[in-house]
């Protein structure tokens, strides 16, 4: 019954090894399984990914004391144990205070993908974007005093950088926030769809192929592609006469160009859209269609590309719960205004 | 030099063994050594212990969306990488609202060794306590009802709860507070301290013995006794003109009786006392010399004091962080109001 149907509206109908061709023909690349090449790929080398700095990273990103109030960590908003966002429509930092254009904070898993960070595509990279939300006022309000002089206090900190970076390290705000961008470079999370793309034809049961087969047909792999099914930055019609144009004033970097988000764990991921508005996938799916495609996606073809999408679900790390070093006397104190 | 400075002040001069002898009557006890004693005592017979429901539980510690606004979890303000708690005066919760009577959130490790929760208190078990934070207007704000729909909602979450308590399971607010308890029962961190109640008189130098001597000699294990070095109830002057008696109206409970906090990881777990106004660690020992035991500590004894005091640091337990099962159309939406 389902193949008949996807059949149906499927103007493609390809054996599975001419699905992947046609996949990668369309821009559609798996992460790669080689842990070499991975490295390769999500490596920075003016910030080397060494195992010392992931791990401390990975304590930086969990401490809340990096925030002006000592109660928001980068963990606060990008959860790792949700879809590495918040599942709210606009991010929520210091105060209390909303995103003041109303923009849903994106996942960090597979961020390390994209050649441009945030919604704007403003930072080139991990290392430059985790300078951000630290300083912004909405979010963790801190200044770079702030976290300098916090890790700076504590002894076993100086002592993991040292060790991470060579003992005449100077522990800036910069080196902070790299030490953050490595770990945040480790989070991807292979799929059964990469497996597919990799040649196994099994790893996609018939509804699961012919969801991608629709994914494509109707465009969607148009901006959706590469490794992250997002692209760094593309035209967004966030203007268009869609349902929920009002909420939020955000208009795309200076030419109106918008970072395409990564789909992959899209499921886990929800609200959807810059400003969080839509709750539902498939109708997240349907006003895409209709706002960037122009053409109509119906229910039954939204339904088979959600079908394709839950596919990109993959396997996060396993992550042991760091252990924070406590403050010192000389730790900078809270401060919730 | 330590040695003699030290012996200056104590009254008791004592060989390792007659030092563990006269700490045990004095009503210290270690945390078991044996894995069968330790789980006895951390056991509800009304609640047993299982893997099942700790690993559920440890789901529901760390899931945001058992609040109103979907932000706040228990590890919020109980965080697990710090100490146990959240480093800041009161508790932040719903909507950026610090706890009305200005009180300082306690740690969950070790808070199974406590027959009263709360620092009026008002609870016998962590199973009582967990019910209290998810629904208090300043902490997660949320309803009995949101937080049953929430789990409801989670198809992974129901069959959990079925592994856990049997296909017939009805998950309702009660089962899913306890099932958080039965995780936080497990949060016990063994010391060197224990290690040296146990027998093993090298597990403490000397001035760390001496600083055992000089807390006994000064009355400090009067209240902070038994395992946690602390006390279901105790009263406490928190009327005494103290330097803080002002911030906070908390005044104990009917009887003015106050929890007296463990000590364990006490390094870990500044601001002290009730109202969070103390962040050095000597010097809330020499204020509760002063308004407890109405005696002058002076700041050799206070050392001395917080040098035992940090051997109190243990291991905590090695957490993987749970990857949480995503929402779905059906979940109780985030409502930051």
């Amino acid at each position: 019954m389902k193949i008949i149907t996807s059949v149906a509206f499927a103007t493609l109908t390809l054996s599975a090894s001419s699905l992947i061709d046609t996949a990668k023909k369309a821009g559609l690349e798996p992460i790669p399984n080689s842990k070499t090449e991975l490295m390769k790929l999500i490596d920075n080398p003016k910030n080397p990914l060494t195992d010392a700095k992931v791990q401390l990273g990975k304590k930086l990103y969990f401490d809340p004391r990096l925030s002006k109030s000592g109660i928001i960590s980068c963990n606060t908003c990008h959860n790792l144990g949700e879809g590495g966002d918040d599942g709210v429509s606009a991010a929520i930092g210091h105060k209390w205070t909303a995103n003041p254009h109303h923009l849903n904070s994106p996942t960090v898993y597979n961020a390390v993908f994209f050649d441009a960070q945030f919604w704007d595509g403003r930072d080139p990279d991990l290392e430059k974007q985790a300078q951000g939300p630290i300083q912004a006022h909405p979010e963790m309000a801190a200044t770079k005093e702030h976290v300098e002089a916090t890790i700076n206090s504590i002894p076993s900190y100086i002592a993991e950088f040292k060790n991470a970076y060579g003992s005449d390290v100077k522990i800036s705000f910069e080196k902070i926030t790299d030490t953050i961008a490595t770990f945040e470079r480790i989070l991807v999370t292979p799929s059964p769809y990469d497996s597919f793309l990799h040649g196994n034809e099994n790893a996609l049961n018939q509804a699961q192929k012919d969801g991608l087969k629709t994914f494509m047909n109707k465009g969607c792999a148009t901006c959706h592609t590469g490794i992250s099914l997002g692209q760094s930055m593309n035209a967004m019609n966030v203007t268009a006469t869609y349902k929920y144009q009002n909420v939020g004033d955000f208009k795309g970097d200076a030419n109106g160009m918008v970072k395409v988000p990564t789909l992959r764990n899209i499921t886990q991921t929800a609200p959807y859209f810059h400003n969080g508005q839509i709750w539902s996938l498939k109708e997240a799916i349907i006003e895409m269609g209709r706002i960037q495609l122009g053409s109509s996606i119906t229910d039954k073809e939204a339904s088979s590309i959600e079908t394709f999408l839950k596919v990109l679900n993959g396997k996060k790390p396993v992550l042991t719960m760091p252990i924070l070093p406590a403050s010192t006397e000389r730790t900078p104190r809270p401060d919730m205004n």
